[in-house]
């Protein structure tokens, strides 16, 4: 398999994680590592960056380590994104990480569902990438926004499984195979990651097995019981998705025997 | 996690591989390699082990490797199963193996569809259990069916996800959800194995967060474009598959801030 | 449409209902009235069929308008089904009504799940043939069982859709295709009715549209909030199922101009 | 049950229909008397109002029976949609159709997938409010796009269950749902109504279990085998998905006896 490259950036695992609600920083760091994620994604608003405590989450990330993507979580427009952004690329500058490139723009409807907003997202997106950043774009599973964000600029879409921590999976597996179909079309490496919704290992490895380059998740892994485990099988879920993937599975048929693929399901009402 | 047990046998891996369908011998040996089982499954009527060139399965498996476990596949009644499940016996004795002592009972309903027949099928493990051996049984669905199996002495019972080469995985969650409700009552390491139905990766990882015990599967690495990727998937699918189920999983909600788990789903018509 | 024919009996209404659980006899005769059924099914036993009132439930049915089924609900061996069976016949001969021939046997395997159990339920019904009963047979999905019930002689064999009671619909529609394409094999008229598991309206059509000939039901009018609105629903719902059967539902795709008939979903992981 | 009201309309009938595809003008008469509807949208583009042989579809409508709902499909900008609106106005003015005064907006992203364009879709709604039209408009299932076309004070959003004509019912039913908490919040009334994607009788039943105002379809009466057997189909589930929604349904279980709705479902990997 080839490494997955988003804009300038190369890496090896295909697993993105988030460094929020973790009962403590320890615990965080192990899961990490766990989950053999080269990428970590770090949100900016001072309130999240900082404890109550004054401790940053940053001081408790191996920063050689990870390349830090730091996203705009908790912001509800245009404006607040962009500000944030801005804000994010000083940060990672000062602390000589790599991520100091690029963004996970997250430009929300509110906080009750913290469902994306296509407007705003699409003209954050555009700015952005006028200043120079490398977005990778947190959005619906919405097929015409995703084509309108790849044209407006941004190195990866990242379509939602299913709303932020709702532990649901991908609900529409539909919408993912024509938002891969489009934005890879000609351009086969264009990498399209799923971020948010995921449950459990094998969402997981059923994005990967659709097409997608890559998962995101935070939730999954650190309100598990057990977030230690959970990093485990998320790492190995990714690889077994994309190998999967690669592999070519057989057709779904309705008995092995049966003349063609699903055919019970077409002519389901004949 | 601790071992696998099946009757007096113990193994790390939880994936269980077969024999059938590979283009040739070495691509079959590998795909096991990578698969990382320790028990793979060789039918053991005569027109299926031994090949139109006259040659032996079992002279191309490292028997100092796997724990061979024999099944009656092609078998289409209780008499006739229960005469394999003996020649088989005789077969391992000869060469050692320690899969002498079980059998992976199939008495099938017919050619078509592969489905197995619950009458037949109860009769036959009455008698191999009565004979002292060591019955997995591959079985529907069914959960008052399964219950009789496994009362009537059988050490593991295996439902089937969905029909054999079907590739459809697990169609009926709810029926192995109270299958191992049923099973593992007051016995909680009473092994129940998903046999049949695997297309992908994620299916392995579903059956196993689902709290089975294992997995076993052929057509879905056999067939599958690359066999040996889909070896290497299989493999990792299993282990995240299980260390996501014990690891707890969030609950699924409408959203994350949603009063209950899935209340949307519950109160879905009002 | 041709009416629908079960043994020697003939109906225009493919839904049939059950008497159980309604919060008091009047709000039960009006919500048959609305549902349109002509055939209604009673529990023979008489715990179920006298009231702690010691009123009998068939003095509360128009025996005029309804045949009625008796079912053999709340046994859970042959001995005990094929005796209620037997009871049932006396019962409704002295009667006069024309539901004296037949009978809906239930072999249950245990109060919890009410799941039927295959070997009784095969027993029974080989029994009841015997004696001339016209049975009518609850089952499982298990394709193979309900293939032996129709070689025994049951003139309906009544799938579940899922538990009893459990309002999930029709969890394994790949089971009720393949049942359906055995059990109507040069027989395309051998009726096939879903019996048991419907919450919603859109579970029946969803039954009929699979090219099941009826539905019975009964907890998801009986326990809905509104009893009588539902009664209303279920009508529709049954002619609506089945008339869309009819009628020759279009092809699932990706999109319109897909070039085949859900490509997507067939080539999922290429 | 109250009447559907939609801005200033108010019908008996929940089932809006299509005009297009259908094998010719009789057909789709006849088709449309058997749907009970009282809306049907008509395109009003050039191309698609004036057939080959230079017949109007409008002269083949009984405009005395049904209110005309003008719609913009084919357009795939701002610009075009409002442009198409503001002429069906004049033409419906000309024919004294209350349809004059609303219209069903497209605005779609491409001819492949007939999706519709976020962006150009609020825009044009924007500016189509502002001309004083009671605009009905086609969307995705995108939660905070339908929350703001609501805004921008769209008379009814109208989300795709699926692609047009793609005959797969409701994919996301999560996305409608948090979609009707949303838009009726405060306003039980607003009217959601499901455009798009339905392929026969159970997906429109579903629609309106989950809460949907009405059901908009064209494609599965006019391309089925036998569209006037599938027209009465819709009239029927309409009404029992309705019927159904108001009674109340009862919860789903593992099964009847378990102590709470879908435990099993919720606490899946423990």
């Amino acid at each position: 398999d080839k490494p997955l490259k988003v804009g300038k950036f190369t890496f090896q695992s295909r697993l993105f994680t988030g460094t929020g609600k973790y009962a403590n920083y320890g615990l965080m760091k192990e899961s990490l590592e766990l989950s053999g994620c080269e990428v970590t994604t770090v949100a900016v608003r001072r309130e999240r960056l900082i404890d109550t405590q004054g401790r940053n989450l940053l001081d408790y990330l191996d920063l050689s380590r990870y390349t830090i993507l730091p996203n705009t979580a908790g912001c509800f427009n245009a404006e607040d994104a962009i500000r944030h952004a801005r804000l994010a690329r000083e940060l990672l500058k000062n602390l000589e990480n790599p991520g100091a490139d690029w963004v996970k723009l997250e430009c929300l409807g509110d906080k009750k569902t913290l469902l994306p907003d296509p407007i705003d997202t699409l003209k954050a997106t555009e700015q952005l990438v006028k200043e120079g950043f490398q977005v990778l774009v947190y959005t619906s599973d919405d097929v015409m926004l995703a084509k309108r964000l790849k044209e407006a600029g941004a190195v990866s879409v990242m379509p939602a499984g299913s709303p932020i921590g709702s532990g649901q999976g991908i609900l529409n597996p539909n919408s993912i195979r024509i938002i891969l179909e489009y934005l890879k079309e000609n351009d086969p490496d264009y990498p399209v990651i799923v971020d948010a919704g995921v449950g459990t290992a094998s969402d997981v490895a059923f994005a990967m097995e659709l097409g997608c380059d890559g998962v995101l998740l935070n939730t999954s892994i650190a309100s598990a019981e057990n977030p230690l485990r959970m990093a485990h099988a998320m790492r190995w879920a990714t690889e077994a998705g994309r190998q999967a993937y690669l592999a070519g599975r057989i057709p779904r048929k309705m008995y092995a025997t049966a003349s063609s693929p699903m055919e019970g399901r077409i002519s389901a009402s004949k």
